[in-house]
């Protein structure tokens, strides 16, 4: 714990309101959507990138961990406090500083949240495409940290594809711009922005994003298409792909997934189908009408029960919240939710399906599969109950086999997650020890008291931490 | 110089046919597409990311400066050996690995010519956009080094929208694999792929690249819109943009490259207008016609001279070549040619053209302009004699005040042509002193002895080269 010394000299800096030590408060500030958790010893809250450079100054003199933190919906542990130390929350730097709609640019503080930033730049009539399922809660700041995908990004790409510059504050205090807050065209040098975007503030503490914006497409039509196997939903998938078909959205559920979406929003969806496909093409009218028939035929081709087509925006918007549902509906089966973010390569879908079920069958696991099939991005979601602790062993033979499988199939431990504490300790089966030895270069390089978020992608101890 | 000792033992590595110490041979290895030169103490060429393992820790041993180098297209002094010592050849690592069409991901060696690329892929179905002014001799692995754009970029962005991973030798002999070679989705931990996409061979040599391919645009519209002067160009640029028109390219060429372009090339262009507009727009039939339509009404409506459409494929690479000769026509106008790369907001592409022109008047200097106008990107080219020490001290007041009002209007050194020697002094103007020294901090924890491409970048000493 801090003395009060101590927590004076952070009441100097960001004033008494923002520092919080009330043991109730700081609960909150101990976990994330992992749902594990360890309670920091403070709070601070910060409203200017000089703030946090007095702060991680302080703290670098004081020897004392920081954790930048959003809104704390990262799913691989990245914003938990999990060394103790100080939490920094980034939630007040929220505003939008500017929209320039002649070059297409936003400027952005890291606590707007997602949807916010997807709306204001909507009324101007540009479109931000990173959209992933924690979109209304999400800040844009733990979006760039974690490398956020989403639903549309099998066409748009993920976060990374839309950042062109960065301040950071770095772990000596500096604050430092990186690439051009207004040009889209720009490369001196290393790319030191996306160096950034996805280090999960384990090199600096962003505290502005310059985002590129595109225009929106003119129209979507939005297809749902069911199976009776989840072989032949992974099949279409690459044969939508083969046909040059690139859809904006194409999203798997499997059984287990569609009942429980079924139970909570009950819009209809067949109880005894295998797995559905989510499909949305958006472009100009005549592509749309063009690819959408073709989409039709290579779905019935390979094996669909059927096809329905969204008759109107309510009806598109409807499937698409419930795919969004799918890892809240899931989470409300089993006390514990552990969500997986194995990603192969398209090709090899109907494989990692395969592979997840027989893990399911043989480890006796209740696992939900849903995810971005097109990217070849799936989330096995493992329900479970942390108390039994046969399951609990059962669910680490699991993860494991799943991501030695998947990296076998040419896959990586994470398409948009983050590796945060959760899978650094599986970086050197991706990218061996060589590989891995680098990446503690760049961090000891920048960080050198390891004190910006420890542990987090490459993991310097052992760190156990319960679920909450 | 080295000693017979040391070739021996380099002989050792690669063989002494890939030794080359023969002085008229050295020449061809001391300069790049800048002009500036300084002859290598050796050449050595390998065959293997092992061979530069080897020389690599050989040289370290030694105390010796070692230069990557491809085709030596680079326009900023990027692959000359500045400081003395060995130039690592890489074009005979020039095999096309693999190229995966369910995935649509290519494996390349970094020798592979682009042009290469692009007819290999093309055969299969597939695309892979980046289109340097050099394709046709520059490699690949110099094109990820430089980070390289095209004519494309405006719609398909550059050679760093497209780098998915890489197998790199770092400055202390491991080899190691960066992001994925079969997953297009992936991002766990720091973005090592894009710290050295871009990074002139200062951090690491890149021996294998993993590119993402896309399917080719079904149909292509050219234009060709003349005006009576330049800041109408430079209008009808922004006011594409903003009625949501993303040409594929949107090129931009004044009176002088024009009448240098009609001198060599004769196709037809009148001498007397003050800037074109080549503008091409690609995608499925229908929209290509609509988006040509606008285009055209745009260009009339800002008030353009004449526009005319390329007829047939002839006519529209013709077109499309006369654009790529502007370089090489401008260079032999005079002895000497000093390409820039001044890349500014788009909407800020009007001023910065009036700027060069009054550059040009004050200093009494011919200054060719052309560039990739849709992403702000311009190429003001100097033409001087380089043993006119008068004019050449005009040109580096000249070539600062451009820049200097480049980083100004949000603009940056460079959108495509990297940092190299040559704007290694301009980069504390746009970083200012923390950046600089960030991207010096990097350098130093990755190649802490400076034996990698030194200087290039970040600049750690004065070096004065002579132009060839």
């Amino acid at each position: 714990m801090l003395d009060k010394i101590k927590i004076n000299e952070l009441i100097d800096i960001v004033g008494s309101s923002n520092v919080l030590t009330d043991p109730s408060e700081l609960m909150l500030y101990s976990y994330d959507a992992t749902q594990l958790h360890r309670v920091p010893d403070l709070v601070v809250i910060v409203h200017s990138a000089e703030d946090i450079a007095k702060i991680i100054k302080f703290a670098r003199k004081n020897n004392i961990n920081v954790y930048p933190r959003g809104s704390g919906t990262n799913l691989s542990g990245g914003s938990i406090p999990a060394d103790g130390g100080i939490v920094i929350e980034l939630n007040r730097l929220n505003r939008i500083i500017d929209i320039d709609i002649e070059n297409r640019i936003a400027i952005v503080e890291p606590g707007v949240i997602a949807a916010t930033l997807d709306s204001e730049v909507a009324k101007k009539g540009l479109f931000y495409p990173p959209d992933p399922g924690s979109l209304a809660v999400a800040t844009i700041g733990g979006c760039v940290s974690e490398g956020a995908g989403g639903l549309r990004a099998l066409k748009y790409g993920t976060t990374k594809d839309y950042i062109i510059g960065l301040e950071v504050v770095l772990p000596n205090g500096d604050i430092i711009t990186t690439g051009n807050f207004s040009s889209l065209r720009s490369s001196p040098g290393f790319d030191l922005t996306h160096l950034f975007v996805g280090s999960e503030g384990t090199l600096g503490i962003i505290t502005k994003i310059a985002v590129k914006l595109i225009y929106p497409a003119k129209t979507k039509k939005t297809l749902l298409v069911l199976y009776d196997s989840v072989v032949k939903a992974g099949t279409a998938v690459a044969k939508i792909i083969e046909n040059k078909i690139i859809p904006s959205t194409m999203e798997f559920l499997d059984k287990i997934t569609i009942n429980a979406v079924e139970d909570f929003k009950k819009i209809g969806l067949p109880r005894d189908i295998e797995a559905l496909l989510l499909i949305e093409v958006d472009g100009e009218p005549e592509d749309v009408e063009t690819s959408a028939k073709i989409l039709e035929k290579v779905c019935m081709d390979v094996g669909a029960r059927s096809i329905s087509v969204a008759k109107n925006d309510t009806e598109r918007m409807e499937l698409m919240e419930a795919r969004r549902a799918a890892l809240p509906v899931l989470a409300r089966l089993k006390p514990t939710t552990i969500l997986e973010d194995a990603t192969v390569p398209r090709s090899k879908v109907p494989q990692m399906l395969e592979k997840i079920h027989d893990v399911q069958d043989r480890y006796n696991l209740m696992i939900g599969s849903f995810g971005h099939a097109g990217d070849g991005n799936l989330h096995p979601t493992i329900l479970v109950d942390r108390r039994n602790k046969e399951e609990m062993k059962k669910v680490d033979m699991a993860i494991k086999e799943i991501f030695n499988y998947c990296i076998e199939l040419g896959g990586t431990l994470t398409g948009e997650h983050g590796i945060g504490i959760v899978k650094a300790p599986f970086m050197e089966k991706e990218f061996k020890k060589e590989g891995l030895s680098f990446f503690r270069d760049i961090k000891k390089a920048l960080d050198p008291d390891n004190k910006l978020n420890p542990n987090k992608i490459v993991c310097t101890k052992e760190v156990h931490l319960d679920y909450i």
